[in-house]
């Protein structure tokens, strides 16, 4: 019998018509049948400020937090803002990271990036790297999915439509099962 | 007479109790006479998404990216959240990036930053320094400002009481006015 | 019966009395009786260029592949020159990438960095982190070693005299053993 | 009459066919006739280390320490090895920065970079600008020259052949010269 994975997905745009939001739902349809992709919303949480949670932790925080520390694996779809990631995304690390439930702790983590320009969203993802150390995530090596030029590669309805995009993303689940596997035989 | 200078300054830590806005309070009573630093508050401005500004800018953020254009220099004071800046600054910062004012462009930065741990949020200003190349910001080199134990260099209401520090902050005040210097004369 | 590991270990600095060659030796002796740590020397490492291993890799670039590859983890100990690693340990990762023998193929490793400074070589360590990425090496998250004020933490022979830091590397020896337990359970 | 502008410029990489050094060479022949790029070889410069230069300072360094002190700015050029600059490059930075003429000290530099990759060198190129830092060196923020699939950009006989790439270069070199003149007016 296959061994079944559950990964949790973030997307760190809001938008609606996101490609990072894209990349992540088409993650979720190239999946294989023993793999699912649950994506998770971050658009209610909260500015992280200690005084907010010094009492209590918000639930819609700690419902994130549960779902994290459950996963297999977590995904991180970055927009690049600035040479960096999202503000978005990184607030909502911080609040993660302040939960005593310790979510992303040894939990094996991969990224992916997509952008209309021609760098994929790089500048961002080796932010993103430096920042998942204090949570004491490790981040899969490769493949490393950075998406250039992202407005070909997606037809009007967000339906991926390029092939190489396509095998490069299917790749990049089958390895981070395989990534999270040497994580789990601990 | 004395050549008058106004810098603007924003302390990425919502929080009552926060060091990096002691910072700040600190500078600004330190500045000579002809220096003013004014407090630019960012607590209002909403999570950055395209959907929001596509139509008009909030006004909360046009008022600060007003202020920042008119500053002869600008003073960021970071906290260390997983080793980079706060979500909340990443995001004031993105929405600030999307004017078409470009508040930022040719503007000299400082960096200040405050942690009750060792290491004087070291690895956030780098991080901060990369974000400011696409705004064409120029962050003034030296002195870097890294002011590690915090809690050890603060009184209970929040006033500096360490002469080290404080001489740190009124060189790195006179150094940005120097540095501004440069790029006014153009 | 005890697991026995096998570790390989560079220094950064080239010069005699490099604080970080002491803390590698300090780590030597601090190993307990299972854990052997082997010094590998990158002096006689030429610079790195396609045209010199076109036709065939350098004899002491090859050893030390060798070795890299038959360790169980690798440490690297960096001095930090002008934010980032020594120009020598960058050029020896350089000459160690383009080897067919893959020597840090999925490697477990750990750093450490020592100096007179206040920042412990943070700054370096991160550059040194991006580094290992291509190499597909896995850098252990925590702890990080990195000695401040290293003039105050060993005599004048070289010898570790500070008890934290003596802990912080007995610590740090322990976690890399357990951590390439992660990867070798493959 | 024209203002003349001397530029010193500096290939990261060695090997004879270096798109480094080719993308160097075609800086020098677009140039208009006010502005003069000297190439400054870094082959000779050793493996940097305390002992070497403790009573004296290598020939070889100081005279390019001088041609960079006298320069109106700085090009540097830099492959991408292992996601940051070559160690070669490196070393002769912390050659650089060791000599007490300080050469860099507010010396405006600029980077370029070519790779027959996809990614342009710009990992190399961020972690290089924070390399920058210490020296007190200020890196033009833009235009960012970061070429990719160089193998396609040049004929055999390293002549530069790809018309937005030598419009690209022709911009960084008058930007490059009004980027100087901000730092030449105090």
């Amino acid at each position: 019998m296959e061994k079944k994975y559950n990964f949790a997905a973030i997307s760190g745009s809001l938008r609606k018509g996101s490609y990072n939001t894209m990349v992540l739902k088409a993650a979720q349809k190239l999946a294989p049948e023993n793999i699912t992709i649950e994506q998770l919303s971050i658009d209610e949480v909260p500015y992280y400020n200690f005084d907010l949670h010094e009492k209590q932790f918000p639930d819609a925080v700690e419902m994130l937090n549960d779902k994290i520390k459950a996963a297999d694996a977590v995904i991180l779809v970055t927009p690049e803002y600035n040479y960096s990631v999202s503000g978005v995304l990184k607030n909502a690390i911080d609040f993660f990271s302040r939960s005593p439930k310790k979510p992303f702790d040894m939990k094996p983590v991969g990224l992916m990036g997509a952008t209309p320009g021609m760098m994929g969203t790089v500048r961002a993802q080796y932010q993103l790297r430096q920042m998942m150390i204090p949570l004491n995530a490790y981040v899969m090596n490769r493949p490393e999915i950075m998406i250039s030029q992202a407005h070909t590669k997606f037809d009007e309805e967000g339906n991926l439509i390029d092939i190489k995009t396509t095998e490069f993303i299917e790749n990049f689940i089958a390895s981070l099962a395989a990534f999270s596997d040497i994580f789990q035989k601990q």
